[in-house]
């Protein structure tokens, strides 16, 4: 599916929270289909705890392996909040009060309510350029090619609108689903993997539905590709060897 | 935290359709409040795609550097499922038909409906040892450190209870949370970061709520530790200070 060399992006998932179970993280999702849409390519997500060697080490394999990495979580006004420094670290630069995040930040609060905390989300590291935050003002911050933003999913969402442009993209990734109820994989199996085999551009992934529960048993079949004509053509021979062999389906 | 050497453990989430954004993955946090619950410090979780070399790549790194390492995803019966043969190749050993878990799926399926691709099932890397899965039979294996469980949150759920017996326990952290309704990070930064740098022993960590919405806004506080007597007094301490500023507080 690389023929094309889609962009590759990693993900990099920063919080005590996250590890400990007392927050379930939805970023990832968000950004997979974020990147999804523009047809660049996720290929790896890790979370870390707050701690700063592990943040520099994973930090440092991550933008040395994939095009883009992607932060969240760690940027806020509180000590436990090390990302900048930690980012910093790993890129072997100063972190210091940025101007313009300065100004956002003065901006927003009035006169005496500029304490030292909130000066704090002004801190980039050296060279790094900032990435809007237009719900709450406090800049997430793009360095080379990581970009840094905030772990409160309504605002991590709204600084990807920042980071969009800056994203080379690639050819989006087309996807069909063949929905068969009633059977499990196993019984697909074999049809599933000549099918694969026929068509190595492609990716066919199976996914099951409803076991280990009460409910509608099946399997969702995906097909995923950056030709859509390559893609529709291997969910019309799929479906028609299902049908052949008598399974129900339904296609979206 | 680490005083009483509490085991550790990293979480490998094996499946494309995270990373493409197809599934938004649920299991980590499951696994992270189960060993939470065991006093295990779950301290990095990784997501790959299913490809062998990443696996590898993964699986080596943190079977290395922590007690434990629990994998979901990727043991199907279909041709995409290719965990079983990433880990005997992260561990050097063949993947056989294993007579346990043959006889298990022996005795699910009815004689004539134990195909090829159900008998994919019962392949295991040489020396591992079975996962039983009261969900739906197909066993998960443990070999070495690592616990190769089901990317289904019913069946991955369900293995966890033979999981749980073969892992050694630390001292479960406690957390105390105290909830500041109406006023933001920055207004209790200060605070937060004395009473932090006062008891080293604990966590004290701040989690912004309602930013970006239209909602209530505040923050929690959370403070672990392992000693439940030091947490509470830390709890108290805190929540006296955050009274004196005026400061509307909830305990939890």
């Amino acid at each position: 599916m690389n023929a094309q060399a889609a962009p590759t992006a990693a993900v990099l998932i920063i919080g005590d929270e996250i590890l400990s179970g007392r927050t379930r993280d939805v970023n990832l999702n968000t950004i997979a289909r974020f990147l999804a849409a523009l047809g660049i390519d996720l290929m790896e997500a890790r979370t870390v705890g707050d701690r700063q060697a592990q943040i520099v080490g994973a930090l440092n394999a991550l933008r040395q392996a994939y095009d883009y990495v992607l932060t969240t979580g760690g940027i806020g006004p509180t000590h436990d909040d090390i990302t900048a420094d930690a980012v910093g670290a790993a890129f072997g630069v100063a972190v210091a009060e940025h101007p313009e995040a300065l100004a956002i930040l003065e901006r927003r609060y009035g006169p005496g309510e500029f304490n030292a905390a909130r000066r704090r989300m002004a801190r980039i590291p050296e060279g790094g350029s900032l990435i809007a935050n237009p719900a709450t003002d406090a800049p997430g911050f793009q360095i080379g090619n990581v970009f840094v933003m905030a772990g409160v999913p309504k605002i991590m969402e709204a600084m990807l609108q920042d980071v969009a442009p800056r994203l080379r993209t690639g050819a989006v990734v087309h996807a069909r689903t063949i929905r068969v109820v009633g059977v499990g994989e196993s019984a697909i199996a074999e049809v599933l993997r000549a099918a694969a085999e026929a068509r190595p551009d492609l990716s066919y992934g199976s996914y099951p539905f409803g076991f280990g529960t009460d409910g509608e048993v099946g399997t969702q079949l995906v097909i995923r590709g950056r030709e859509r004509a390559e893609v529709d053509a291997a969910e019309h021979d799929l479906s028609q060897e299902l049908r052949y062999l008598g399974i129900d389906i339904a296609v979206t």
